[in-house]
């Protein structure tokens, strides 16, 4: 039942073999790896209008140089994030990158960001997308939370299919999105151009304005910033592209780049020029479209596309976070299980994972997460200074051919985000503080994970072992309930091991009992010793173990190993099992964890 | 931790002769199995009302006539219910008396609708009980739900630690109700007697009313009569009576019955009589003591033992749920683990399964579980007509000295409980047709449950049995994951227990892998065959048990036992099992259900 359920939604297992055709074009890859960096721009420029909205409609000139620093910034990033990608062609982005260049704490203070940070993305996205819908339709808002989950759970479906067929679905949405933008800033331009739109609108570029400070242009760029989360994402995810996996990633990346360069822009511009102030109820998105086309079928295709392309943004965190989780797990920092491919050949650890957590933050914030997104951002820009500075000192070591400028691009690139990072952390504190107390303790579990995988293998290897002493009997324990099929069976077993000794073990919870079963034995089984061991609290672990304990103790000394043969019997349906006591898993449990006796369990089937 | 816990949550671990110790004394038992019935005043005489008020206020004389009908009724299940202790001492009430005497399903019938009832009796009792708090303290209203489910805990922890404990906390609250009551009837009557209450309040008895019929009176009665549920829970509990029980339980029983009586017509004649007419927001008992005191320390004396006592009244089903769970269970109609006595010799199962689906109740109906006060009603006549009935069966059918006085109160009890049965039915259907739902889904799940135990003892049986056909060898199977301590710890107990075959299995997910292993084994263990099973789906476990079954197959022909030997590692911490992926789990259940290999697991202790 539950294998057919999941084999109708993930579909059929695939061989190791066919990972080949799981990789992605660049096409499929720009839509699949881009749409947490595009979707930004639906919200990147209004969060610079709000911060200079606390002077006044007159600051807002001031987007524009503001963009312009974006742009600068998103500009260095690009091409540091170019060179990381041909530096480093299998993969790994900032995790990687910190790691080989400043040392393994830089490496996992960048791994422990983003893997946070994937988490939060799809989260903030998914209910930014909720909230587009619920706000085109007002009835569905007591339901966000739902339809936020509900999204969520059919992401990861997606992604356990495998990468291929969700690109399949994903890429329409994106194109389209950009399309809708392009068709907006096209238009809005051509209106700007010909004088359609009233120059009283907005304060020509340098008016004076009262009460503005570099602390706040400082902080409307870093807000600004938000809208270049996600371009990361493309270096973390190279091992995913076709060959040439480096030249093809490059190229996706540069085309994303150019792509959320010339949206960014035309929003700021369209937004300066129509002189739009934000509002809490209308995104700034929004007012353009309206403004460009009033309330039609355009202005609906643009919402819409915003809207998708919000919550498909989440699909980001979905292709990233499960191949960095790859890459600390490797470096036995994280659970192994988080390398292991599904039936689909996806991660599908990481994929639960990410799924779970992100429904668990959205069922906690109960779908507002807005507060989130400074979190988020800080987030982002941690590992962007680190890996900036992992290649600025990596240049410096290797010194290639031409290395001056790609040591200058890096050094512009982590100052511009090392700038930004500080930036968060100064204005936005309130926000921000999580960082301290998370980011620690995930690196403590991080090393302990670490200590105790290091420790196995050290215990497990075959070279650095004592020589083993050789085992010179066996002694068979078998504890009985009763004079049945079951008893008669496992004792069957038990003689032909030919083991030194066989003792069968009764627990009786009565007196009277006691004598009874020793008498009965005696007929049955004569020449199998039995031991009873009464006992007033009516549980047979306790006892039981005690005596195989003292047995064991016994054993050790003479070189005998002790082996208790547990009877079991199979019902034939499952739910059978709930209708007899399970005092056997609890002896087994119970052996196995705590002493270092062999548990043997002779499985007697029953037929009806 | 747990362990730690549970102790000082639940006590220490009682011996099973100290059971004697935990024995009730009349006074206690009063308390302890009386609260369900008592607490039923609270409601009861309300429910006559709420019907009379649908013809008018001139209709609610005709509560006195109705209210003698219920003492009526009540006498006779008292007077019935005292035979039926001393002819069934060893308890089982309703569904031990109607099974012997009516036969089998007509017992499945009682003690199914009892068994859903004791968990109606917990879900309503405690959420009236959260009701009358959150009423005084309007305050926790949005709480209410989170309320009641902490007194479900509270009292489950309570009976968990034994019954005598819970019955010393629970003792004083009920007679403080009673003590309350007492003192509300009396001052009542003694104003009505001394002429304070003016008489117009209340029309007098025998006023012709217009629209009254049979059929409205019947359903008053029936309604009026929902203040008898809980009088069979002594009947239930002989067992946990000092000695001499019958005895015990009888005086008790008769005690309870003399309380329940004075105070339903103290109630009901108090009504009448102030004029009192049902409200939604504040209950009849509420008025009454209001008109009487005014709102002074003694109306929140009355409301607060009044609240107290609905909670407590859940108690009854715990203590009446667990004993007849263990009456179906020894007959085999229901799991065997009801008959289990826990640490402190209560029953905990049924403690526990009963605290879970009450929990579950009240959080599904959102603590608004008074419409299911009918049911719940329906459910206690049901087993009443049936225990009664079956009196009447025994009555006959063995005449003992007396017998016609005896059949004549059991006739009686029977046909009044009969009524009342069907008018619930009648009057009541939207609200009670979930039994005729429940109740033959539960019947079927008893049969289902009887053929399987039938089925094993048939199986497991020794003098049944065929021949066992001797073991002629054994063959055993080692997966190995790789050259490590634990694969060679497995080896060596596999060697010491001389078996005709040893089979080292390897599982590669890649060719290569393959050769390199193979290479390796051949220098380290040249002695031992190793297979290697590639496959190209990533799971050993497919490959592993069809390898198994294939040898296991063989070897039944020539009569060998195959065993599989699970090598296991241990960690010395339990957080450490999750970094470890646990295939040895998986490969052991799969091989233990499907196959009749033998498995046996040799642990691997980590050190650090």
């Amino acid at each position: 039942m539950i294998s057919f359920l999941k084999r109708f939604l993930i579909g059929r297992p695939l061989k190791s073999t066919e990972l080949g055709e799981q990789k992605l074009n660049k096409k499929k890859a720009l839509a699949i790896l881009s749409s947490d960096a595009l979707s930004s721009v639906a919200y990147g420029p209004e969060q610079i209008l709000i911060v200079l909205v606390t002077i006044g409609a007159a600051a807002f000139w001031y987007s524009i140089p503001i963009a312009i620093g974006v742009l600068v910034l998103l500009t260095a990033l690009i091409l540091s994030y170019r060179q990381i990608i041909f530096a480093y062609s299998h993969g790994g982005g900032a995790y990687v990158v910190s790691k080989e260049n400043l040392g393994k704490y830089p490496g996992l203070i960048a791994g422990g960001s983003l893997l946070v940070d994937y988490i939060l993305t799809v989260a903030v996205s998914i209910s930014a997308g909720a909230d587009a819908i619920t706000s085109a339709f007002p009835s569905l808002h007591e339901h966000k939370v739902v339809i936020a989950i509900v999204f969520v759970i059919l992401i990861t479906i997606l992604n356990l299919r495998g990468v291929t067929e969700s690109a399949s679905v994903l890429a329409y949405p994106v194109y389209l999105f950009v399309l809708a933008l392009f068709i907006l800033i096209g238009t809005g331009l051509y209106n700007i151009l010909t004088g359609n739109v009233p120059a009283e609108l907005h304060t020509s570029l340098g008016t004076p304005v009262a009460g503005i400070s570099l602390f706040l242009l400082l902080r409307a760029f870093s807000s600004g910033s938000s809208a270049l989360t996600g371009v990361e994402a493309i270096s973390n995810a190279i091992p995913n592209f076709k060959s040439p996996e480096a030249s093809n990633a490059a190229k996706t990346l540069i085309a994303m780049g150019a792509l959320l360069a010339v949206m960014f822009s035309g929003i700021v511009v369209l937004a300066y020029y129509y002189g739009i102030a934000p509002r809490a109820d209308v995104t700034v998105v929004s007012q353009i479209a309206e403004q460009t086309f009033g309330r039609n079928a355009m202005y609906f295709f643009i919402q819409g596309t915003t809207a998708l392309i919000l919550i498909l943004a989440a699909n980001t965190g979905y292709s990233a976070f499960p191949l960095l989780a790859v890459n600390l797990a490797k470096d036995k920092f994280i659970p192994r299980m988080f390398t292991m491919r599904g039936d689909r050949l996806g991660y599908s650890n990481g994929i639960i994972i990410l799924g779970v957590l992100s429904m668990v933050l959205i069922y906690v914030f109960e779908g507002k997460t807005e507060q989130l997104i400074p979190l988020y951002a800080v987030g982002v820009f941690i590992p962007f200074t680190l890996s900036q500075t992992g290649m600025m000192v990596k240049w410096l070591r290797e010194k290639p051919a031409g290395w001056m400028q790609k040591f200058i691009i890096n050094t512009v690139g982590a100052l511009i985000s090392f700038i930004v990072t500080m930036m968060f952390f100064l204005t936005k504190f309130t926000q921000v503080w999580p960082v301290f107390v998370f980011l620690p303790i995930l690196l403590l579990v991080f090393h302990r994970i670490h200590k105790h995988y290091e420790a196995v293998a050290d215990q497990l290897r075959i070279t650095t072992c004592e020589e083993t002493i050789k085992i010179e009997g066996n002694v068979i324990i078998v504890p009985v309930a009763g004079i049945t099929h079951v008893v008669m069976n496992s004792l069957e077993y038990a003689k032909s091991l030919n083991p030194q000794q066989i003792i069968a073990v009764y627990v009786p919870f009565e007196r009277e009992e006691e004598a009874i079963f020793e008498e009965k034995w005696r007929k049955w089984q004569p020449d199998i010793r039995l031991v009873t061991l009464y006992t007033p609290y009516r549980s047979i672990v306790q006892p039981l173990t005690k005596f195989i304990d003292t047995i064991n103790w016994k054993a050790a000394e003479l070189n005998h190993r002790v082996t208790v043969i547990i009877p079991q019997f199979i019902p034939k349906k499952g739910w059978h099992n709930i209708l007899h006591n399970q005092s056997s898993l609890l002896i087994r449990a119970r052996l196995l964890f705590r002493s270092d006796v062999i548990v043997t369990t002779v499985p007697y089937h029953l037929k009806k």
